[in-house]
């Protein structure tokens, strides 16, 4: 349920004494909210440029207007994530190179109350009919003490089948 | 002798009927010239970050002041080149993940005449020892009468131990 991310989001490396801790929770949807279609949302595309899964990730991904180029190290002694912007020109030459490895969902973001913010994602494209939710937390606690709405079903936070690497190269599991 | 590249170097598309042609000869050093530390040099330094070569190629390359990511595909139906310009930090965080796929060397600019320019690489780090030289060629016409001088030896352009990513993959032939 807790994943260490050592660098941003955005790119910049963090000082190696302050580690970045993103406390997410990853859920199937039992059952679309009625009332989908009434949040926002926007389209997300991700593609992944690099064929095996050793060695650094580098994949592109462009959601709304802003479409992102990131290289992601897998792990090991050096850990590096790398996200540059690029134009959506660039990001719609790139993307053939990425047939078969890929993720095009359309992103509901969900306000549950009480600051909790639920992403909703339905699956289009090769994962078409998947449809999964994940929740970000300021804590454990928080995490270990959401309740989820009954719309939501299993929750697969540790399930590796549901990673979107994986995802996008194996189909839906 | 003749590749055809079907985009601009600067990663710029071209219109479909306007292949670019770059018509170079690669050749290895029998002698370094004498007067070598006279002529313009820089510190060349490229790594791929992708680890097998299948798929699209990701390498990031560092001469001078600048630095960029490029992906290029390998070939087939996509043909894709994108030069994508990063900074120096973004290069020093990203070079770590290209260790032991690498090319560092001194790219020497010899004026040799009649508008040709012979670019001597002296290799370093993990292919120290090599030494080769590549010219450019407007025309089929120019590279087949070109007269190398008595310092170049064998012509390699055909020899594929001597790519760019093979030497960095496999170190010196």
């Amino acid at each position: 349920m807790v994943q260490v991310a050592p660098l941003r989001r955005t790119g910049r490396p963090l000082g190696a004494t302050v580690p970045v801790i993103e406390i997410e929770r990853k859920f199937l949807v039992a059952e679309r909210p009625s009332d989908l279609e009434g949040w926002p949302s926007s389209a997300i595309e991700q593609g992944y440029l690099t064929v095996d899964q050793e060695g650094p990730e580098v994949r592109v991904r462009r959601r709304g207007g802003q479409a992102y180029l990131t290289v992601k190290s897998g792990g090991g002694r050096v850990r590096v994530e790398e996200e540059i912007e690029i134009d959506g020109d660039r990001f719609e030459r790139l993307w053939p190179l990425t047939e078969g490895r890929r993720i095009e969902k359309t992103r509901y973001e969900i306000d549950a109350g009480d600051g909790v913010v639920i992403e909703l994602d339905v699956y289009t494209g090769a994962l078409d009919g998947l449809v999964t939710a994940e929740v970000e937390f300021d804590s454990e606690e928080a995490a270990d003490a959401f309740e989820p709405p009954s719309w939501l079903g299993d929750d697969v936070t540790e399930d590796l089948r549901y990673k979107n690497q994986r995802l996008a190269r194996e189909g839906p599991p």
